[in-house]
């Protein structure tokens, strides 16, 4: 390559390494950091992410674009120096539309609006968040019309998370979605629930740790190149392709919590890990979207680790694992355990049939609050309305309702929907898997899990950021993004264990 | 203050935030960091330390201090303010002073030579390390000579890391002390020793960690601002005053290991957890040599950790965490093993006695490498003579002699001189808190550190940077550097193990 791709090339390795280091301390901070660093490590990210978005907005790397996109003119637009320019061009152009003062104005309301957040939900008090919440959505609002783009400004936000998606595709891809969800999860209520007692019974939390490290193992997470801790919340994070660390929580009378999490965390490792080596310290060592990255995350917590075929291999390790608790447990009742469907308050504990209403019910109150159809502080009636129509639930209080997630507070708003999106392109990932590969289910029975990994290597991961999810996803599977496979998948599923459901 | 101090601030604490992260970096590349990230992590390393020397020799910090000298002119030299602008003053033009490319070059030849000495040192291969010393020795020089200051080249080494000693001082207290202690080592030596060999059987791991805890947690090392692990070398580290780590190394087959090197980076942390709170995220918020730190490590390791009395207290719990070991073993038999004083080749086992003879050698050699009395390749002869004359003593290879330690081959001569004047410090400050505190003995008997501690911290931790090793020496114990309190102290334990000694 020419001399002005390379020094671009060196500029945004430099920008890289600085966030990469403000996420190392990061993750820092969520496993091993004493209590009492909190308020220098704040001032320590702030300084990072300040100096990176100086850097990364600064006049020079303007130039340094302009010249390195005469360069790579005429190249492959896959190529990894073309993928480079027109990747760091968008997001240069995107970080210049923010002013300064907008990006310090939105640092200090959601640093604000996180703790009124944490204190009213302690106390179940909405309003006491309403003001915090206001200026926060009022500053979002700034942001999307700041950013431009697209025909509404809940499309601005929803390009921040999922780049190319639009709002009129999510509202129809989840109209489809909702319309057999809905009565399919009606029916399920009413059928007789599996038992899952079991599930809740102390499970010692070393035993715990050490199946999931085994687990980590036989998919395939390099642990040469990762990590896994305990933190809070878990979460993945990637420092660079070779460091790309997760956490867990393990809950020591629930079996699922940690198990799950492990798998599901390993999924988004797994992408990172993947990413082809050349793009290592640039901005194409990323995943494409938030959606492509859930659909990884739940292609291995949800189509692999909570299928028959999964546990047809892992479960006798299991019960040797915990003898006392899943001795007089078949294999089948464990099975059925781990997939109850049970429409539920919260979000984060909800099954993977009804997790999806909980997110399209978020995203129709944050696009009404967005383009101004909702107030906050009429949100908790709406958001009672909503679970009652897509679930059939009254929260008690609004702890359990509408304050029950921090996304908003910090201005995460566009955000949600890309869990579903990536629940559903996981499902069409995983068909087309299942069909390229003709004995993956028997592969997975057999507790070998690198035909499965190869084929999302060279269809998903090793992309990076150089192809959009939406190219990702017709390269893959032929087909837009669509509920259908999703549906088929669960129906299916879940007609083995509640009996048929159409 | 002036608005220029308050701007000088803000700059200083962002350039500080940026060496912080690279701290953190560095200590999670010892501690947790995946083996496959290294490359990676050298590459972020040196991106965050670039852009810190770049910040921090940057045109408009010379305007800034300039401001901010003129507002503070009339303070208390000892305020923070006028402490800050000093200390800064004198970091910014010793920064100055070394050109990028002096810069550049000594990072690219430590790093080869680095390497360059793990080979040879496992090989047992001198030669080939020559050429990569002599390269190294070249730009130290050539640093020395840039640095200026002083009546020799090494005078301006010494002074980065023990700022206002010079050599003629280092070479008068060596004397000093060499002058006694190499005919003391031979009498001891003729003595008969006592027996240690108990000490070298299986500990368990689990148990010598939890031991090392609880000392920490009694000794006044705060956990919610530092936490300890493990790693290859001990080591403490700071990334703020909130936030000061230490680990440590567990040897199974040896107790004292694990334990000392506990107790010694305590030292270390204790005094950075010292600092006056109002120096956070400052360059006042670190020792201010490194021998005054040394000081601090050696008196917790070696007059604390090793006296009698703190066994008196903690002895009896040993023995419950050790049965099968030490059931048999009376506490001052215990007590002559832990202070067992043999001269012996490998300078990070020696004894706290004949450890200082090991420094002393490495002074002599560096500093005729230095003004060019000695060359490179006849360093290994120097060194076997030296070993001779001090410790009776003839290493069987280079990798046991001349290749044992790292420090050389990264540029850090002018450093070995900090342990012994720390060692000799500890003892000075030592002897003074015995008399200040009538019955600190009977403090330690009894499980109690809080005065010595917080006597050290008026003394010592919380001026940071804000005094001179020199001027803290001389408040706390009216006296300049001198090797006499340490011979003391060394004479008076070792007559008791030994039997009279003079």
């Amino acid at each position: 390559m020419g001399k002005g791709f390379a020094d671009l090339l060196g500029y945004l390795r430099s920008v890289n390494d600085l966030t990469a280091a403000a996420e190392v301390l990061e993750w820092d901070q969520e496993t091993y950091m004493p209590s009492g660093a909190a308020e220098a490590r704040a001032r320590q990210l702030a300084t990072l992410r300040r100096e990176a978005h100086l850097r990364f907005t600064d006049g020079r790397i303007g130039m340094l674009l302009r010249t390195a996109a005469t360069e790579v003119e005429g190249l492959d637009p896959l190529s990894f120096e073309a993928s480079l320019v027109r990747v760091a061009m968008r997001d240069h152009e995107k970080a210049l539309r923010l002013s300064p003062d907008l990006v310090a104005a939105i640092a200090e309301s959601t640093g604000r609006a996180r703790n009124a957040w944490r204190t009213a939900r302690k106390e179940d008090d909405f309003d006491s968040f309403v003001p915090y919440l206001e200026r926060v959505l009022e500053l979002t609002i700034q942001k999307a019309e700041a950013l431009g783009g697209g025909d509404c400004l809940y499309d601005a936000l929803l390009d921040e998370f999922e780049p190319g998606m639009t709002t009129n595709v999510v509202h129809r891809v989840f109209s489809e979605l909702r319309a057999e969800l809905v009565p399919l999860v009606q029916v399920i209520a009413e059928r007789p629930e599996p038992d899952d007692s079991f599930l809740c019974q102390p499970f010692d939390g070393r035993a715990q740790w050490d199946f999931g490290m085994e687990v980590l193992r036989e998919v395939g997470y390099d642990f040469d190149r990762g990590r896994q801790d305990v933190s809070a919340h878990p979460f993945s994070t990637s420092f660079s392709i070779t460091d790309v660390r997760i956490t867990t929580r393990i809950d020591e009378d629930h079996l699922p919590s940690g198990l799950f999490s492990t798998l599901h965390e390993a999924g988004h490792a797994l992408y990172e890990q993947g990413i082809d080596a050349g793009f290592e310290g640039t901005l194409l060592a990323d995943g494409t979207s938030l959606g492509m990255h859930e659909s990884q995350s739940r292609l291995w917590e949800n189509q692999v680790g909570r299928s028959r075929a999964f546990w047809k291999n892992w479960y006798a390790k299991l019960q040797r694992t915990f003898p006392d608790q899943l001795q007089d447990v078949e294999r089948e009742a464990f099975y059925r355990a781990i997939n109850k469907v049970s429409p539920s308050l919260i979000r984060v504990e909800a099954d993977e049939v009804t997790y999806n209403l909980h997110v399209m019910l978020r995203f129709e109150l944050e696009r009404a609050l967005v383009d101004g159809g909702l107030r906050v502080r009429d949100l908790p009636a709406a958001w009672n309305a909503g679970m009652e129509e897509y679930l059939g639930l009254q929260p008690e209080s609004n702890a359990d309702g509408v304050l029950q997630d921090i996304h908003w507070s910090l201005g995460a708003i566009g955000y949600f929907p890309t869990y579903t999106l990536g629940t559903l392109m996981s499902a069409q990932l995983y068909e087309c898997a299942l069909e390229a590969l003709s004995n993956l289910e028997e592969q997975i029975v057999a507790g070998e899990f690198q035909e499965l990994l190869m084929w999302l290597r060279a269809h998903v991961h090793r992309h990076g950021r150089t192809m959009s999810a939406s190219d990702i996803l017709r390269n893959a599977t032929g087909s837009f993004i669509t509920a259908s496979p999703w549906l088929r998948y669960v129906r299916q599923k879940y007609s083995e264990i509640y009996g048929p459901l159409r």
